[in-house]
């Protein structure tokens, strides 16, 4: 694990939370993004040493939508960045974290990434992210 | 705000927690801390970028412990490094953000502190922290 990537931050409307971070932050979002795969639409926020990645669920049944159902609007993931996406993903399950996929994934930013069951975390779902370069 | 200085992280039990966390970050932490006006034992990794600072309530009646018995372990709050904490904590009030102490407050690790009421900002928890000098 190399620094703090982002923070997920899951939220209904992502139309609807950009004036309120935009003043919180002081700043204004820099990129938006739809994962087909996640199916959420994604916006990002630059805070100095880390982004902020606003999560949306584009379907009721999204993991976003089931998150927000059962613990409101808030933090969802911090995302780690790694040199290497499948070392990273072996030490892990040798020190027995549970991994959410067995094979990397495409998220957004062009990244790698593999979320840990928040179970074997302390209650913090942590993703492990990697620059993809074939995807960037 | 400048950068994402530090996340907390709510658990039961620092003892118990150390071995999980030392193995997610992959690193030993390297400094301990009570901080009595808050009522918490603290506990910080090096996570390159970010500090990550584990909170076990000192009291059954402390507000990590409150935080834990409504949530479970988990996120408890991201610290924002400012430069001026009394002229953050303006624009914010001016903003419409709810701050939960109206001046600075002494925090661990040598910082001044204010937190931002979460229903004010989406969900989470947010702290402003500005290094200390005189306490440090």
């Amino acid at each position: 694990m190399k620094n703090l990537e982002h923070i997920g931050i899951a939220v209904k409307s992502i139309e609807a939370s950009i004036p309120l971070f935009s003043k919180l932050f002081n700043t204004e979002p820099y990129k938006e993004e739809f994962v087909a795969g996640e199916k959420v639409r994604t916006l990002f926020f630059n805070c100095g040493n880390v982004k902020i990645e606003l999560l949306e669920s584009t379907t009721e049944d999204g993991a976003i939508a089931k998150f927000i159902e059962k613990r409101g609007e808030g933090i969802h993931h911090l995302a780690f960045e790694v040199e290497d996406i499948n070392q990273e993903m072996q030490r892990m399950k040798e020190e027995g974290f549970t991994l959410l996929n067995e094979q990397p994934k495409e998220g957004a930013d062009h990244k790698l990434i593999c979320f840990l069951h928040p179970k074997t975390t302390g209650g913090t779902l942590i993703e492990l992210c990697q620059e993809n370069k074939k995807g960037s």
